[in-house]
């Protein structure tokens, strides 16, 4: 089932994602003393709940399941935080660089399917983004936390930069070599930048007085 | 992209139900200290998230993915929050009125829609009640709450009585636009008088022992 | 609508697993003083969520959209947790069955429809898993709950395994009915088994030191 050639740079980067967006989730997981069976779920949903969020919107079968390696990678990743529970904390900077090759290799996959798929810019850069940051958005869900992107340092809108510059690449006619891999390389620098110097977006502030809909949740 | 021929009544009611709905998501999400990302992406799901629900299990492409409309008026949602945070509250009334006019027409596009691909009425029903309520019930899951509309007034229940009402009317072979309209005004008729007199369907009351699954949650 | 034939055994099956879960979804609804809407919903959703999302992934339309019967199942699950309110408890062991039958035929249902969609084998036995046991999961979500399945005794491990030995049984050239009934009482036999002498998977251990995600989290 797995093939025995040399995997490309591409396929290397795409399992290198696999593993940190699985092992993100697991470790959350076990945060919450999940089980086995629901730390691997978890996992896996980090990992490719983005991607098949976007299939399901494009209307195509959902990449994992024409290809058992992405689960596969979700089960090393499961493996690994049980059995390297005590360091994990020290690998923190590597499973960080991980997570950010991950986030500009999903984003810029997502792009290119939907425009394969003959959508327009803004759907494509909206896949993007959703491929990159939506398994997050899933796992926060599964674990019932408030979804962590939505609060926290940039995340998503590295992927929005780093779709737009596609976009304008694309359009002065670059190759799509040079595009894909340019765009990719500035969602990581967004990214690492961010995390860097703690950037993060401006938070809404609360109304001053409560609204109708707030006092009646209380 | 945007033309710029007069829009009808049936594009205004569109707009002022997508700036309501995404508007209350935005709020929701600035009580919770969402970054402005974040509260654009609650404000865009609870507008446009039961039309998309509609239509991934119609089969069809989501509606807003072939018109970017509807994530711009999302937008203007974000930053009318943003500009009028302390004069939302003064505005209740009105955005309770246009919630309500989305409400209806959200139901009974979904409503027709689900006709025009030949499900028979029991689905339709279903697909417009989806459609007029899901986006909240998704708002909710996003900022980690109980949703709102399965404990407070009467909300998806309008919903179902205007599906009913266009069955109805259609039966007796009233022309589309006089089924339409009339149970539209029916879905903004119950969902105000709901509002007003402060009607509300019965709880479900707990069971005097717990069950094994709750204990099993303590 | 509801034909008078005699239904089959595999009918009645379907009917009372969908019962069961629409009860479970029901109950733990009451326990959160959902109203009788929400209820439904959460009812409908423990009862068919995991068909919907199966079917969402293999691209074909939802099963229940096709025949009202599984719509009407819940319904009656939710009369039935008004009435028997106070018998409930003493029912748990009747319902417990009933819902590890639904959990056998789903997940023998959901494994049969992937193979005949052509998908391979391992993502027939996810998928069959998924008909079981993410209905449950959508119910937490809804009711804002960590998933009960994540950290309980074996549930969705009882699909997994009747799902590898469906794949053994067909291997060795069984015939359908064989195969399918034989795995169906594997899945109703390892849950039973499970609850009665309280197996479970291991948990996963927090790690030493709060990582940077989770110390932001606090």
């Amino acid at each position: 089932m797995i093939s025995l050639e040399i995997p490309s740079l591409y396929q290397i980067f795409d399992f290198v994602g696999t593993l940190a967006f699985a092992i993100s989730g697991t470790r959350l997981a076990a945060a919450k003393h999940f089980d086995w069976f629901g730390a691997y779920v978890v996992g896996v949903t980090t990992a490719i709940g983005g991607g098949t969020l976007r299939d399901v919107l494009l209307g195509v079968t959902p990449f994992w399941m024409t290809a058992p390696i992405y689960l596969i990678f979700s089960g090393i990743a499961l493996v690994w935080v049980v059995v390297f529970r005590k360091y994990l904390v020290k690998q923190n900077n590597t499973w960080f660089l991980f997570d950010a090759i991950g986030l500009a290799l999903f984003t810029v996959a997502g792009l290119q399917k939907a425009l394969q798929l003959d959508f327009p810019y803004w759907v494509a850069i909206m896949m993007g983004t959703m491929t990159g940051a939506a398994g997050g958005v899933l796992r926060d869900v599964l674990i019932n936390e408030v979804p962590l992107i939505f609060r926290k340092e940039i995340y998503a809108i590295a992927c929005i930069i780093g779709g737009l510059a596609f976009m304008v690449l694309d359009w002065l006619k670059f190759g799509t070599e040079v595009t894909a891999i340019s765009s990719g390389l500035i969602v990581l620098l967004v990214r690492i930048l961010a995390v860097k110097y703690n950037l993060s977006l401006p938070m809404l502030k609360d109304e001053d007085q409560p609204s109708p809909d707030e006092e009646s949740r209380k």
